[in-house]
């Protein structure tokens, strides 16, 4: 069996639903279905999620809710009406349901975000459900509470309970389409939370997880994952396989097709991932899987990210001085920053973080605090850094992959602030300033996907 | 004034007496002179520092000294002789002196053996000065007492009290030229106590620290530090100027010309080191400098060590996880644990140490830990390792620094286990499996020096 997510644009409108719709029907194997809230129409439209979050803030604020409530209705009955579907009793039921939590949750903000983000999902499955029903489906909307996504009680940062997988299990036995709702889940307290980003993702992948099925099916609006960002590089090619470890260090920096903890449930229960289009089905998508079949290209893309800083220490016979690295590491620990590498050379040493952990004098308190606690020679601090990660399973049987790498930076006249390279299998990583990543990652894509042998292409 | 020290070759006969007294000669600046003991005339010779270990082994094991010390004397009497000094009291003087250690130390192995190992450069500093009194310069000997050698009073591995340079600095009032003996101080309790590795260069380097001294001299037994380790590279080129930085990077990893520990008080002083042969003494020799006047080549030499093993980790969502290297870097330092290098990319980490310190079960323990206390999802160790510092400080500034050198190795068809650029501004570093080491580094050899153009080269 497979389970199948269907992202905002996919199930935005009418039309979208009739599209799915199509999907669902074209193989019996799909049979459940797990729906984001509607999404962006066209460009500069709003999406549904966006809409409740305005109306929780209103709340919280004291306003007026009505002409939001009714902006809300409002998107859910223009698609039950393009759909000629008998959607009174839905309608009064949703709007019957954000009154009722807005009242309940009035003077708990945190709640009151979940419960009336979590709608947006929650009625869209109703929708989806009728809708399939009325085309002569067996369908049914399972809410997260009868299928068992049981989650921890933190709102806005739901985790998964490992009690949930053995309740999703009961789900193979049921007949017909399910459509489960994304977004959320319940506390063992009964409350309604919500995942963190990529939330309705995180779902998909925890249901396909719990009733085991043969493949995770994630429709959303691109024919592909594509191996670098297509806002760098123009129509780059398409990925048909990666493996779960080249995902995941790409979605690291900046590959945003598959967030890490969306994917951890199926890696962990060694489903396949298929990504596709909802808008051009026939097109094969992308698999993530445990192993490629096709290692003829050892390199599966390139992802880059800015917004890193570099602390960088000097200390004469530092290398002699048993604890050093980890009394700095401590140090940042107590300051509750989260690094990214902390590279060292004999008598220096790199933290690389993200900056936007240094706010408020934190920046002068970490240096002060090195150069009083580890009696440190130099340290500064080096902002405006970006890194590039080249990734792919055939990098370490490879000679000369990063040959071909320096090579083609040095060509673009690009200085390297940082390799590093071996502590990873599947992964090379530079580092150069914010405002060469671009074409960093031009020539990078240049050297190792137009001069290399057409290989892993759809 | 200059500090002139020379090593064991330097001063192991008397022709090499007479090449010393008119190196000193032949420039009036040569005030203050340190000596190592004996060294080897030719290959298979014996050093006196070894004889007198042996002989301080015989007295801990109660066997007869007679002879070993007779062949101590011998050596010093046919220097004598030959120099034709008048030397018989000298003579004396130093089968009293060994005699006196032997019986004042016999139940205490470790100042035994501090005391008559130290004995070989005092008797020679002695002899020296007598010699050149003899050929009509005003010299004295100064033992490290008189002269301010105040060190920590741990046997073999004495460390510097700061009091020393103040005292030090007396030396400048005194006429003629002052011999020191190298390789040991006095304690405060009035201990002899020797230094550790590079013993007489220590001396040389805190005597010249200590007097303001304009130049410090090594005199040795090469015309000048090479750019790469000779046994690798048939007639490498020979450096004119090196920086402390260059140095200490270089000598981390095989370079054994100079001790880090016998760097550091010229660098902090900043006083500029001369390292030059006395076999030659007109060749330029080798500057180590603080900032190289000639920065034309970006690299001053590729240093090469094996015996090194990698810890390699890996964890789903590990950089998620804070203190996760921190937990990491404290169990190796309760385990005694000094390590090299702790490259991480997403989800691994490894750690770079030297293998020597796995002994008797601790590698099993440390990887037992590891799974246990931070629920990796694996962990392996990887034995036999070598790493290769590709130093310079033109590195940061030139584009291309890298591409050479990956490209080279590609080239030879090696495969690289780490990169680590960026945490030092004068290294970058290649770890390379050990049986390629040799390989790597000619061609990285190859690329940097050969098919350069000519600059840094005497």
């Amino acid at each position: 069996m497979k389970v199948a997510k269907f992202g905002g644009s996919s199930v935005a409108s009418a039309t979208q639903f009739r599209k799915v719709a199509h999907i669902i029907n074209s193989d019996v194997e799909r049979r459940i279905i797990v729906v984001s809230a509607p999404g962006k129409r066209f460009k500069d439209d709003i999406k549904i999620t966006d809409i409740l979050i305005q109306l929780a803030q209103a709340v919280m604020a004291g306003k007026t809710c009505d002409e939001i409530v009714q902006a809300v209705v409002k998107r859910y009955a223009e698609i039950a009406k393009e759909l000629e579907l008998p959607a009174d009793e839905f309608l009064a039921e949703l709007k019957n349901d954000l009154h009722r939590k807005m009242n309940e949750y009035r003077d708990n903000p945190s709640r009151l975000l979940d419960a009336i983000k979590a709608s947006g999902e929650d009625h869209n499955a109703r929708l989806m459900a009728l809708y399939l029903q009325e085309i002569g489906l067996e369908a049914s909307y399972v809410s997260p509470r009868e299928a068992g996504i049981v989650v921890t009680d933190e709102p806005g940062n739901a985790q998964i309970l490992p009690e949930s997988y053995e309740k999703l299990y009961h789900l193979r036995n049921r007949r017909g389409v399910l459509v489960i709702p994304g977004f959320f889940g319940y506390s063992p307290e009964g409350n309604i939370v919500t995942f963190p980003r990529g939330g309705s993702d995180i779902t998909g992948s925890i249901v396909a997880a719990g009733v085991k099925a043969d493949v995770y099916e994630n429709f959303t609006d691109v024919d592909s994952i594509y191996c670098v960002n297509p806002s760098i590089v123009e129509n780059p090619r398409q990925l048909r396989e990666i493996t779960y470890r080249e995902m995941r260090e790409l979605s690291y920096s900046g590959f945003s097709v598959f967030h890490d903890e969306a994917l951890e449930p199926v890696y962990k229960a060694g489903i396949p991932v298929c990504v596709k289009n909802t808008n051009n089905p026939a097109a094969p998508g992308t698999w993530i899987v445990a192993k490629r079949n096709h290692l003829d290209e050892p390199i599966a893309g390139i992802a880059s990210d800015t917004g890193f800083c570099s602390i960088n220490i000097s200390k004469y016979l530092m290398n002699r001085e048993i604890g050093f690295g980890r009394k700095l590491l401590q140090i940042l620990e107590d300051e509750g920053i989260s690094y990214e590498h902390a590279p060292s050379g004999i008598d220096n040493m790199s933290v690389i973080l993200r900056a936007n952990q240094l706010k408020e004098g934190k920046e002068q308190r970490i240096l002060a605090r090195i150069q009083a606690e580890l009696k440190v020679d130099e340290v500064h601090i080096e902002h405006g850094l970006a890194l590039i990660m080249v990734v792919g399973e055939g990098m370490e049987r490879a000679v000369g992959m990063a040959a071909k790498a320096t090579t083609a930076l040095a060509q673009a006249n690009i200085n390297l602030e940082m390799i590093n390279q071996g502590s990873s299998e599947v992964s090379m990583m530079f580092g150069v300033k914010e405002e060469a990543v671009v074409d960093a990652v031009r020539a990078l894509y240049q050297a190792y996907f137009q001069e290399a042998v057409v290989g892993n292409e759809v």
